[in-house]
């Protein structure tokens, strides 16, 4: 890691032919105080989709073996994410509950807790490079979804914080909720830790997958004792906004506090139904042409800024150079850009040094913020009729089974598939 | 790097539920043993623009820098494309001649020549884990834009390749050119190295930037010295491949010999003139719309083979993924699937370990290769008009200069772009 | 007009080879028999925009002097309607309120009362070649815009009526209200005539221009003696249906009854706000990509009936051919086919007759009703930023005026439009 | 019809408050020595698809039995274009030759005779009414497309024109022919008449469907003695006149001489094929988003213009307004407004009477030229693919038959249609 070095932001700012970073030295700070002292703090990406993208993760179980198989590739992530501004290095522990690990005919040549550790070495080693902490984080789990019980869901979540508290994490993060019971019953287990609790859940403004309200949804999570609510993944920035601004409500409703974040896709979903982006059929392997732009990122980050958000990230699709956006945003009200803007001048303004004089004339801001960039695919259309099965916890269809899906299994999907498009 | 094994081919063909992975042991075959044996070479991707995303590379001077400056992130690259099937990785000097490197106030704490050594040092490196070779790479000069003589122009190949030499890569390749002539004159500065010498030129079907057609390019860049031609850059899959047919039509009608290869963008342009996408109003920033999808990358590879192109990599916006998309097209003609198809199910069959049924119904190849992906942008047309000033070397405005672009060269070109909307 | 027979339906029905063309002898019923005994009314098209693309009405004023004018070409056009289906020939007396005859400098050479008793002598004469009522009509006038009394406003229906009265039309309609304070006054007065009334607000789900929902429009309909209600122009027929089921469920609510009519615009609308298509950019000259095929008019026939309407028909950018369309989907409802539909093969069918072989196979429903009809337009967008000034009766912006609008005025426009985009 | 009367355009021209109407008295000059002398003719447009929305024409045999059967319908659409500025009234006589008539099932109930005559007679009847000239027109023949012999071909255009020298028509047209060899038979029998003949192709710059290029057809639709030739239908604008332009580029390499003319369609195209848009998978039924705007009308007039064409038409899709547009464009060359621009405001000038002060700020030609409408259809895309069956005349599928396609003909189609999906 390149060293850094503290300039004044004023300089950046004045000019936007010579761009410099900037990084402020570790504070030391947990993430309470810091919210709590109305510092904003600017979250990771999402790195199942990235890995994937890398090679490191597999797409259908996306699980997170890599934290143990391949550590060079995810430490090189969790340092792109520092780079870019992230002030939390989240461990790489999504869906790595032992339920999941073994669902659906996967196997593993890593038990949970190998991966869970492994994950937490990481994520640590580059915190320390620069001013960032450490959240332990868990998930849903295919337990809950064939209905097993609450006794039997905790289970699953103490295994992975016993780890979580063993690494000595800063704090956690139950995250990618689609019930909001099921992360009630997390926040319950992760409380017992006694650090902090940030709790999010991937639903829209229409609630979670049983119709309960954002607003009635942030409610109960703050009363099982998350700090920190909001929503991650499922939906584009503007949706996720939106979401966490009715879960403010709610919670202001109810004349209770919390602070919020939103982690966000980096896709486009204006068409989405309930389920989020699982649903549209360009899921998850023709997602590209709804990737977001870094500017489309800077308005995001302005939103959510003025919708009280504080702790500002980013899930499936953020690349570092999203976070770096979201960083570069908000450097007025952080008082600092991140190490990547080196590499970046803010709005373009890298281009005055591009070769043709019609790429320099495109360096400023007005030019990015109105374009309204082609999708170069005359053939396909603007959005998407999602698929909408409307089944959801409880339903036959969504039993989960340690056994690979057989040929016939897949057979009746396909048939069912292909009758209703 | 995981260890790799043999696996018969036959296995992975007949199942979709089951992926193994398989590698060939290194062959240690030169490039051009490798053609003249009718293997297919596959190549890696845009350095430039990966590792902008990932924060390491500054659009507008697009220098290389990091390979010295940040080589953790480079070496990383390197073994994402070895694992996604690249059996050539090209040293990352791309504009590392030092005349760019000073262009427009662009500024270096590294010369040239630490650049290039650097870079050398980690493709070998990484070359060495796997069946690859190095190839060392010179691409177009602000010399030459700027009208400066052709020894002028020569001699600043002459000092990239000396590192070349010095740190023995396998062979050179000539890329990035707009004008023939100064292609050939790399061409002719590389062949006293003694290596096999590449060269690719990025034009479309209309020729180079004065007008010179495909295959009269082709031809002059063989007779030059060259024993690969072909294109890279500026245009999308489908565009390069018949570019490249053009080329081997000409070379074939002069009754002359070459092998032939392609390393597009990995961006839909069908909206592109003859200066290609470097003149979209979205380039560089706001390109995501038009991010090839992985079967898309299948297409390429099956009508690049078809069109008789043996060596088949990428350019900007490809991806680790993209390249291992190309392997696994071409598997049954290699014989062997890449690394990293362990965490990928060919035709998307890893999906039928999907929680979600009736996401676990796309886990077929007819779903993907028939789905025309949505944009998620209502407000985004399908296709961009270019900016078509039309001017190339020669013209005043594109006379190079040392210091960085005024205010008041900016402001004239910003009232340019503007009127000529 | 062509003589009319009476045959079998089921003849038609059986074979797509061969249609017949039906009509019912004239039936006698006034609209409200029909209705209470349980038959669909076809309404007719919108005449302003038809006759605007003959040539005989100008886009800004939209007045109908053609009437008086152009006795032919509207006589022609109602015979249209009434060969595609319709059962009601409304007069054409759209905006034909002297207060709006003069607005802004708009010159007439015919009173509002010889348009007027022109309108239903024309509508007279064709009614009487089928079986279709006349139907009077009124629309939202200047005068209450301008802030006019309650009585202003009565006394400008009034004169209009008096014709009616005079001219012995069937029923009358207060049409095209953006406010439904209006809309009452105008059914008032309507109600002194003694002849049915029907009323239709021009608004979506959101409401009219004051925010009052579409239930408690329809109940203060009701209430003030419109015996049917619905809605008619300003969004797609989706938009429409939505908002006629919201004002049923308010009737219904209310412990009342009604009649439900719909006649929506035949341009699709899914980016309108409140104020409906006169904000969308396109307004009024750019539609032509939004406007329905015959497919989706079938389809908002269907939804329309399903939703409980019996009044079905039409507004701005309906042909002809778009009422044949209703009038066929609904044929077996009928239990007869149009005049019209003699040349008109149902689905399709008619194509069996087509020289290319490749387009005879096009002769089936499923074709038609699965085709996503393409743009031809690859720099235009899907959708459309309305224009949002956001005011409305009693704005000052919204004065009306006799004198045409002056440069200065116009300039001070587009100054602030030009600064909104 | 309202009376005309002369004013000088500059009026017009000074001021977009108010918009005056002109019309020169008639001239009495034929059509040669019209474009003789240098003056701009304008065509009318395509009656088939136009009385096909209006219910008079059958799409499938696209036969023109409305002018003896409906001529009340048909002489209103004459009116309607010679009001919107035509000067010439082509016979309703498309596709009225007895072979076509009896095609695959059609019954007539009116003899091809009949037929020609009545519309010779309405064409007049119009005509006389401003300063029009009749041009009977013939078009491609079934008996062509099934091999029979030049002198069976030719036989039927003998018929037809038989007609119109006894009705004394101005000028002949043949037009619609996607093979010259049967445009130049047509040509050798017009000529026998004595009177001027005009040819057009259905073809676009590929060239006819033997693929014989547009500079070679017009070269041997001349010698044949045409004496104007250029395209009318399947392509739009923008192509039909490339196409003309290369005509006459082959015509003026030939060392002849010619007069040129362009009728093409009045929707966006840019998807086709050889085979236009009969090809595309949107005819005839859906056709509607690709509708030409005014707009684009006027842009396509400028055009056809500024390449040297001086008898500007339309074809399937011209509206009156879309031809009033064509004579808007070139009021300033032709020194008058039609008639129908009584109606409209140049520009979009009228709406400076509009009640919203926002749509009064469209009064503007810099905002129309501008606007890209968009589709309002989210879930469409730009463009098609095309059928591409690739067959022609000679080949079996195109043998015409006199009786009804069967069931078991049309189920062949279909399984083979949704095959190549």
């Amino acid at each position: 890691m390149a060293p850094t070095k503290k300039v004044s932001l004023r300089a950046e700012l004045r000019t936007t032919q010579f761009n410099i970073w900037i990084h402020s030295d570790p504070s030391g700070a947990g993430i309470l105080e810091r919210l709590d002292a109305g510092e904003l703090v600017i979250g990771d990406g999402g790195f199942v989709f990235a890995l994937e993208k890398r090679g490191y993760v597999k797409a259908g179980p996306w699980t997170p073996e890599a934290a143990a198989e391949h550590p060079e590739a995810v430490r090189q992530l969790h340092r792109e994410f520092l780079r870019a501004g992230s002030n939390v290095m989240q461990t790489f522990t999504f869906y790595a509950s032992d339920d999941k690990l073994e669902n659906r005919g996967h196997t593993q040549r890593f038990t949970g807790q190998q991966i869970n550790e492994a994950a937490c070495d990481l994520a640590r080693e580059v915190a320390n490079e620069g001013d960032a902490l450490v959240a332990g984080g868990v998930s849903q789990t295919p337990s809950y979804l064939s209905c097993k019980s609450a006794d039997d869901v905790k289970a699953i979540f103490k295994k992975q914080i016993d780890v979580f508290v063993q690494k000595n994490v800063d704090f956690l993060i139950a995250e990618y909720f689609e019930h909001v019971e099921e992360a009630e019953w997390a926040v319950q287990v992760l409380k017992t830790s006694g650090k902090p609790v940030a709790a999010t859940l991937c639903i829209g403004p229409e609630g979670d997958l049983n119709g309960i309200s954002p607003g009635d949804c942030a409610v109960r999570l703050v009363k099982a004792g998350a700090k920190i609510v909001g929503v991650n993944c499922h939906f584009d920035p503007e949706t996720c906004v939106k979401t966490v601004k009715l879960m403010k409500e709610g919670v202001e409703k109810a004349g209770l506090k919390a602070h919020y974040m939103s982690q966000p896709l980096a896709y486009h979903t204006p068409d989405c139904n309930r389920q989020g982006f699982i649903d549209l059929p360009e899921f998850p392997f023709s997602l590209e042409p709804r990737i977001l732009t870094r500017w489309d990122m800077q308005k995001y980050a302005r939103e959510a800024f003025n919708a009280g958000i504080r702790y500002i990230g980013g899930c499936c699709g953020f690349e570092p150079y999203h976070i770096r956006a979201v960083a570069e945003e908000l450097a007025p009200e952080r008082g600092l850009l991140p190490p990547g803007s080196e590499k970046h001048g803010t709005w373009g303004s890298g281009l005055d040094m591009h070769t043709k004089p019609w790429v320099r004339a495109r360096a400023r801001r007005d030019y990015w913020e109105k374009l309204k960039p082609a999708s170069g695919r005359p053939f396909s259309p603007a959005m998407s009729a999602p698929d909408s099965w409307g089944v959801t916890k409880g339903h036959a269809d969504l039993m989960q089974q340690k056994e690979a899906t057989s040929q016939e299994q897949l057979k009746v999907l396909f048939d069912r598939a292909n009758k209703a498009q």
